[in-house]
């Protein structure tokens, strides 16, 4: 539903001020009670606003929405992120391969000498190099990978949700979090669709703490 | 914090009454103003209840989490889960991984001669098998699959929450939702990491539609 400026105004001064009687409304946007009643009406109708007789408006339903986004939004990366796993460039396919069943991840990152990073190995990339190549212990993982810059990447300040619709634009499993060198990005993390899926679950299940 | 059982129904109360007097809530507990007030103060320090002069208190901080809990349990399976992609039991290993890149999905059902559900292919599954094996097209899905009753299962009337919670204790990435035949399970959907990814991100960008 689109609401008028007027009944924006509305909502707002009964989020700040609320509870508040329809006088006091009026009162605020110099116009009379009369000229508001339908604004009022449509606004309770919809569920913007609730009316408790000699009390006056609240600003109910949607406060739980907008905590919720506001809640989400502060959510960082720091607190979600999960150790990386990292490869150097000249590695093998069959070794990579190797340790992303060792260490049970669904994305490995591939860093150079220096440790800077220079590419990403999905479980894709690397069940794409397993068929039809003949020695994957011949082939290193620098040929396969994606390679900077075209990876995502995020900051370990960085809220959650932005990484979340990264992973879904891009269509990928993971992204590194990196830290600033003076001559590229070290790898301190890694935040996937498991680190996702598990702050999901914890939304439904830490709220049910409080009591 | 944890509440006294004395806390908690005053919590209650104003929940349910709100906004509501301290009179009115000694009233309804049977017990002097003075008794409550020490819980009171209490309940509005640690941000349960807020207190508006000539008002009462009201139920404030909490609801948003808890909004958003009862929000959340009521998504269910159906409005969210994906085409399933099935195949045969007898493709062979090869197939199944050029499916899996010309669907591009993580998770791959599979079903016998009357499309019940007997087994699910990872692309985990696949890596596994495509290393050090001679000849993929030679080998049938059935030999790799993780087979039924060792399934995780969902029904699209399920909270999705639910199904998170299954893919982060079992460690799986998809999990396929079923309809109940005389014989089996028939394949009707799929929930995955990338489901729970996107719910996450509509969680934040869908109420900011609000306004």
């Amino acid at each position: 539903m689109e609401l008028s400026e007027r009944q924006k105004k509305i909502v707002e001064i009964v989020k700040e001020n609320g509870p508040i009687t329809g006088e006091h409304i009026a009162d605020r946007l110099d116009l009379t009670r009369a000229t508001l009643r339908p604004d009022l009406a449509i606004l309770t109708m919809a569920g913007f606003l609730e009316a408790r007789p000699r009390v006056g408006y609240f600003y109910t339903g949607k406060t739980g929405s907008e905590l919720l986004t506001e809640k989400i939004k502060k959510f960082k990366v720091h607190e979600y992120q999960s150790v990386p796993i990292v490869v150097k460039e000249n590695v093998s396919v069959y070794d990579a391969i190797t340790t992303i069943f060792l260490e049970d991840v669904g994305t490995l990152f591939v860093v150079d000498d220096q440790a800077h990073l220079t590419g990403v190995l999905s479980r894709k990339d690397l069940l794409r190099a397993s068929i039809g190549q003949k020695d994957l212990s011949a082939i290193p993982v620098h040929i396969i990978m994606t390679r900077m810059p075209n990876i995502a990447v995020c900051r370990k300040e960085d809220p959650l949700f932005e990484v979340a619709e990264i992973l879904i634009d891009r269509q990928i499993d993971g992204v590194p979090v990196v830290k600033d060198k003076e001559n590229g990005l070290e790898v301190v993390g890694r935040i996937t669709k498991t680190t996702i899926t598990k702050a999901f679950v914890e939304l439904v299940t830490d709220t049910d703490q409080h009591f």
